[in-house]
C-alpha cells in the first residue's frame, strides 16, 4: 500500500472532524414523528404489501448518489416508495406465522444501541453489553420460571440458537445424529445440513406431538430436538417422556420454545411446559412473542462449559490480560461481533414489567380463546388442532384447494394476513394472534373477511 | 392447552389497544437527546472502560421489575449504571482491532427498522426489505468496481458470511477441505469446526501475504480463503495467484475483504484488490470502515445458484404462490428470520453519497500515512509490517514484554485504545484508524501517549 500514495487530502481538512451526515436532533425529530405517525396510521394499511416482485425494485435508482443528500430525502422515499412494498407486521391485523410486536421501549432502545455502537467480541470491548446479556438473561429466566444457574446468551434468531445447541451437542457427544418431529421447525434440518448431522424425523401423532414410542434407537443421537409450541399448530412434545429417553441414551435434549416460550412469564401456562427444566439447552425468542424487536433469540444452556468447548477459539490478537477471569460470550456460539442485543431486552422488561408482560400473553390467549369459540359455534367450519397458546388452527368445509383459494382471498382484501400449514395432510389456516395492538374488533374483522369470502367461495 | 383457561381477561380490555409503555415522541426525543450529547461528549471519556469483570452486573438489580417503569429510567441508568462499563467504539481515539463508525443517518435508519419490524423470512413477507436489499448491494458492489451481476445479501457479521461461502463451496464441490493463510482471520477455523471441514493452514511471506509456492495439493479442497486486509497486519494475499490455483483444481475462491473491502469505494486503491473480480464469493462489512452501525455484512457470489443450493429448504408452511418468482434472500444464509438491515445501508449510501464514502477513506488513509512518518522518524520506535490501508503495525525498542506492558499502560490512560497482534513471532501494537470523527490532534494524542509511557518504561 505505501507503494502508492492515497490521493492527496486537504491538510486543513485533517484537523477538524467532518461534519455530521443527519442531525441527530433535528432529523432524529423527522424520523420519531414518522415512526410516531406510522404506528398510529398502520392499521389503516393494507396488511400484506400490495405489489408485484420487482415493483419496489423498480422504483429505485440503480445506483448511489455522486453527493450526499439530506435526511429528509430518505424518509420521504421511505414513504413514498418503500411503504407500499411493506407488509405490516406491527399490523394489528396480522395474523400469519407467528405474530410479533416491536413495543416502543424496544425501539428506542435499538436507537441507543446503535449510537453506542458496542461490539462485543470480547468482553473488554464491551463490558456493559456483556454484563448486561448476562443479567437480562436471569431476569428472563427467572420471569419464565427456569431452573436457576443456567447459562444465557442471545442470538439473531432461532436458527442460529438451535445450531449452536447442535453443535454443542454434537462435540459433547462425539456422536452425529439429530432427531426432532415431523413437525419441527425447518431450521432443525438446515442447521444439520451444515453442521453434516444425519437427521432423523420421528413421526407425530393426529395432535401434532412427536411419538415417543418411534423415537427409536438413541445410543447414537447426539442431540433430540423437542419443540413447545411447534410452527405449523404450537403443538407441544412430551418433554418429560423425550427427558427420559434422553438421559438413557446419553442424548443431549434441545428444546425449541421460540413462540411458546414467552407464555412462560404467566405461572398459569407452565404446566404447558413441563419437563422443559431438564433440558440441556433451550431456546426462546423475544421478538415472537415477548415485545422486543428483530432480532433478539435467546438461548440458555444448563451444560455451558460444553457450549463453550464448542465454539471457543481465541486467537491470539484477541487475547487480552483480563481474558482469565472475564466472560466473552463470542466464545458461545457462531458469531464473533455481536451487536448490543441486551438493550433492548432490558428497555423492554423494565417498561412492560412483569405484570405488563402477563397481561400480554394473557390479552393474546383471550382473544385467541375468543376467536377459537366463533370457530367452534359456526356452521361449515371446523378447528383442525387442539388450540395451544395463541394459534389458532381452521378450515372452511370443502377441500384444500377452497381453503388455499380462501387464504388468497383474505389476504388480498388487505384487511387481515394469516398463513398456512399442512396437518395431518390437510391445508388449515392458520390464526396467529400477538401483535401488541390487536383488539377484539381486529380479530371480528378478520373472522368477518373469511366468513364473507368463505360465503362467496361456497356461492 | 384448552384444558385449562387462561386467568381471566377484563372483556373490556380486549376492546382497546393497551398503551405504549413508552412515548415515541417525548420519550424518543429525550433518548435522541442523550444520543446527540453522547456523540459530542463521547471524546472526553476514557476510551476503554474503566471496570473490572463482574462491576456492572453487581450494579444492576437481580431481576426485572415487577410494574412497568418510565423509560426516563432506562435512560438514567444507562448513564449512570452502564456507561462506566463501555468501551467507547465511537470514540475519535479507538484505535483498537478495527475502527469502526456508526454514522448519523445510519443510527436514525435503525430506529426506523426497529420500528417497521420488518421481518424478511421470504419475499412477500418484506417485500420491500428484500428489494432494497438487493438494491443497495448493487449499489455498493458499482461503488467497490465489481464485476456487474453478482448477488449479494446482508448477513450479520464476516463470521456468517464466510461460514455461509465455505458452506457453498462445500455443497458445490463435494470436497471437504479448506484452506487459508497462517494470517487468515479466526472465523475460518471457527467455521471449519462447524461445517466438519478440514482446515489446512498455508504459512505467510514474511510481509504476511499467503505462500502461494505453499498451498500445495487444492485437488481435494472445496475452498481457498483469501484476505485483503487480514487481521494482524492487513496484509494483502496474491489474489491473482490464487485465483489461478483455484482455477486449476475446481475450488472455490472466497476474498475475505471485510475491514479493507470499503477502501474500493477509491479507485485510486483498486490496485490492492486485483484478482478480486475473480472471486467466487466477497465479503464486505460496512459496519467496518463504511460508516454503518453494526450489523452489516454483505456477501456478494457469482454463484447465487450454488449458495441458493446449499441453504434453500422452503417448508410447506413458508410455501407462498409468489414464491416462483420472488427472490427469498434466508435461501441464501444460514438464518430464516433477517431483520431489515437494508435500510440502514441505504442511509448511508445516501446521505453520504459516494464523495462522502471516497473522503471518509481517504481521510483515514492521510492519518495513518501521517502516523506512520511520525513513527519511522522517531528514534527507538520502529514499524513492524508494511503499512496497508490505515492500520500501522509499530513498537519500541526493547522485548516483548516491553511492548506488552507499554500497550497496558497506554490503554490504562484512557487516552487511547490501541491492540496488538504478534507478527514473525514478535509482539506488536496495531494502530487502527478509521473512526469518522478522528482528527490529527487525535492521532497526535495518542503518539503522545505512546512516546510517554515509552520513555517512562526505558527510564
Amino acid at each position: 500500500m505505501n507503494e502508492r500514495p492515497a490521493r492527496e487530502v486537504d491538510a486543513e481538512s485533517l484537523r477538524e472532524p467532518p461534519g455530521p451526515r443527519a442531525d441527530l436532533r433535528s432529523d432524529g425529530r423527522a424520523a420519531l414523528e414518522w415512526a410516531a405517525s406510522y404506528l398510529e396510521r398502520v392499521g389503516d394499511l393494507p396488511v400484506l404489501a400490495r405489489v408485484a416482485p420487482g415493483e419496489i425494485r423498480a422504483r429505485l435508482p440503480a445506483e448511489a448518489p455522486e453527493e450526499g443528500e439530506p435526511f429528509a430525502a430518505v424518509l420521504r422515499d421511505l414513504d413514498e416508495i418503500l411503504l407500499p412494498g411493506v407488509t405490516h407486521w406491527q399490523h394489528p391485523r396480522f395474523f400469519a406465522y407467528f405474530s410479533v410486536s416491536a413495543s416502543e421501549p424496544g425501539i428506542l432502545a435499538e436507537l441507543l444501541a446503535a449510537t453506542l455502537n458496542s461490539i462485543a467480541i470480547l468482553w473488554r470491548t464491551a463490558p456493559a453489553a456483556t454484563e448486561l446479556e448476562g443479567v437480562v438473561l436471569d431476569w428472563t429466566a427467572k420471569l419464565l420460571g427456569l431452573p436457576d444457574g443456567w447459562h444465557g446468551h442471545i442470538e439473531d434468531s432461532a436458527s442460529t440458537s438451535t445450531v449452536a445447541a447442535m453443535m454443542a451437542a454434537r462435540e459433547a457427544t462425539g456422536r452425529n445424529l439429530v432427531v426432532c418431529s415431523d413437525q419441527a421447525h425447518s431450521s432443525v434440518a438446515k442447521g444439520a445440513r451444515m453442521l453434516g448431522m444425519e437427521l432423523r424425523r420421528v413421526a407425530a401423532d393426529p395432535e401434532l406431538r412427536m411419538r415417543v414410542d418411534e423415537l427409536g434407537d438413541l445410543s447414537g443421537a447426539a442431540a433430540v430436538v423437542a419443540t413447545v409450541g411447534t410452527t405449523g399448530s404450537a403443538s407441544v412434545d412430551p418433554v418429560p417422556a423425550i427427558a427420559d429417553a434422553c438421559r438413557a441414551a446419553g442424548a443431549w435434549l434441545h428444546v425449541d420454545a421460540a413462540y411458546a416460550g414467552s407464555a412462560m412469564v404467566c405461572p398459569e401456562l407452565r404446566w404447558a411446559f413441563a419437563g422443559v427444566e431438564r433440558a440441556d439447552s433451550l431456546v426462546v425468542n423475544p421478538h415472537k412473542w415477548l415485545l422486543t424487536p428483530m432480532d433478539c433469540s435467546l438461548l440458555w444452556t444448563r451444560r455451558p462449559e460444553d457450549l463453550r468447548a464448542a465454539f471457543s477459539l481465541v486467537p491470539e490478537y484477541l487475547r487480552t490480560p483480563d481474558a482469565e477471569d472475564a466472560l466473552s460470550l463470542s466464545e458461545y456460539g457462531p458469531a464473533l461481533g455481536r451487536r448490543f442485543r441486551a438493550l433492548k431486552l432490558w428497555a423492554v422488561l423494565r417498561c412492560h414489567g412483569r405484570r405488563g408482560l402477563q397481561e400480554h400473553i394473557r390479552r393474546g390467549l383471550a382473544l385467541a380463546e375468543t376467536f377459537e369459540r366463533w370457530v367452534a359455534e359456526e356452521p361449515g367450519w371446523e378447528l383442525c388442532a387442539p388450540r395451544h397458546f395463541s394459534l389458532v388452527c381452521l378450515r372452511m368445509e370443502g377441500g384444500d384447494d377452497r381453503n388455499r383459494e380462501l387464504l388468497a382471498r383474505v389476504n388480498a382484501s388487505g384487511e387481515a394476513f394469516l398463513s398456512h400449514a399442512v396437518l395431518n395432510e390437510r391445508f388449515v389456516l392458520r390464526m396467529a394472534i400477538g401483535q401488541a395492538s390487536t383488539t377484539e374488533q381486529d380479530v371480528r374483522r378478520a373472522w368477518d373477511a373469511l366468513r364473507r369470502e368463505g360465503a362467496a367461495l361456497a356461492g
